[in-house]
């Protein structure tokens, strides 16, 4: 197959893990193959690329898959340094980075997830927690402009920033607003989204929301 | 502090996490300072280095902490490339080399702890999984002296060595043989127990029983 040749992402329009590959795919200036999957019905191809996890993103770079979305980017950080890095040259400061988007990685989705899924005590329980870390993330922000620097949307901001599109329906689930509790994260993501590879990737949060709405009736929530 | 400058690893003896950050900076040659910590009664500079998670191990670099084990390997990586090279130099093979490190560190753990800490159907379930998991990565090393290749203890081999001193006590608790059911497994854990890096981070595997012991005492386990 021609698309197996150069740069194929596997991915769901609405996964902000596979988002993520398509932003910084986006930042770098790489032409790219999408192609959206049926997770109900996985390709061929997804499976024999991802056997392991049979998960996306997968993406396939003259044939070759490379799976999970942060183990992608790096992938991508350092076959086209050309331009916009993501992770920062200094070691320390790349293991900054890689810390904060393992946090992200292990508590933003799972515990968003429980906003929209669990309902009483459980989904209050989730929303203190999710403050909790929309105000650690707030604080590890400070002042800058981006996770990265001032001049530098990096490897944290492309591992974040999808999840905000999901932010008005935990919102609108849980019955809260994230921006009332981190006002400067919030401003943040509106800073992401001016920015081209950030518009053109992520969906409206109507839509975003219309779509857990599905998720609900899957899993049977009221 | 005099210890807070130069290397200082915060850790406990029986961690798996912490026992990859030493077998690490003995294969780079790396003179550091051990603390111990005792997790009822963590230290104010275990708290204050690891403010997120609070968790060891932290490793200390002039002061600076570095937090998440496979992280704290890729500062050392990069910091001190000039021995025993821990991921390889290729994009790709550097890719494959965290996904499958990604891997252990999703898996193994958490499912060699329910292997303890369950009974019943929910002990065989685990069981069975474990076995899943072993096999997948001995499908993964396959002929290889190590995962890192035949001439290179890697990155994914320093991963997973400490954990496969937790086997012994796995199988005592759960009632199987993973040298069964994946023999190679077995005898590339072998193979690394005869590095000096290896053999003087890890405890005999009595030692480590013992203290699932004292585990699942704390935890009401029958």
């Amino acid at each position: 197959m021609a698309g197996e040749k150069g740069v194929v992402l596997l991915d769901v329009w609405v996964s902000p893990f596979g988002q993520r590959c398509r932003i910084a795919l986006a930042e770098k200036g790489i032409e790219y193959e999408y192609r959206e999957e049926n997770l109900a019905e996985k390709s061929e191809l997804l499976v024999k690329s991802n056997p392991v996890n049979k998960k996306i993103p997968v993406l396939l770079h003259d044939g070759k898959p490379v799976c999970e979305s942060l183990i992608i980017l790096q992938y991508i950080d350092e076959v086209w340094p050309h331009k916009a890095p993501l992770l920062p040259s200094d070691p320390y400061a790349r293991a900054q980075a890689r810390f904060w988007a393992d946090y992200v990685d292990k508590k933003v989705y799972e515990c968003g997830t429980r906003l929209w899924k669990l309902k009483g005590v459980l989904q209050q329980e989730a929303k203190e927690e999710f403050i909790e870390i929309a105000k650690t993330l707030e604080a590890e922000l400070g002042d800058k402009k981006y996770f990265g620097g001032d001049s530098c949307f990096g490897f944290v901001d492309v591992a974040l920033v999808p999840f905000t599109s999901w932010f008005y329906s935990y919102e609108a689930n849980a019955g809260f607003s994230i921006e009332a509790e981190a006002p400067k994260l919030v401003a943040w993501a509106k800073r992401c989204k001016q920015r081209e590879s950030v518009a053109k990737t992520l969906y409206d949060p109507e839509k975003v929301h219309e779509f857990v709405g599905i998720l609900k009736k899957k899993y049977g929530v009221e």
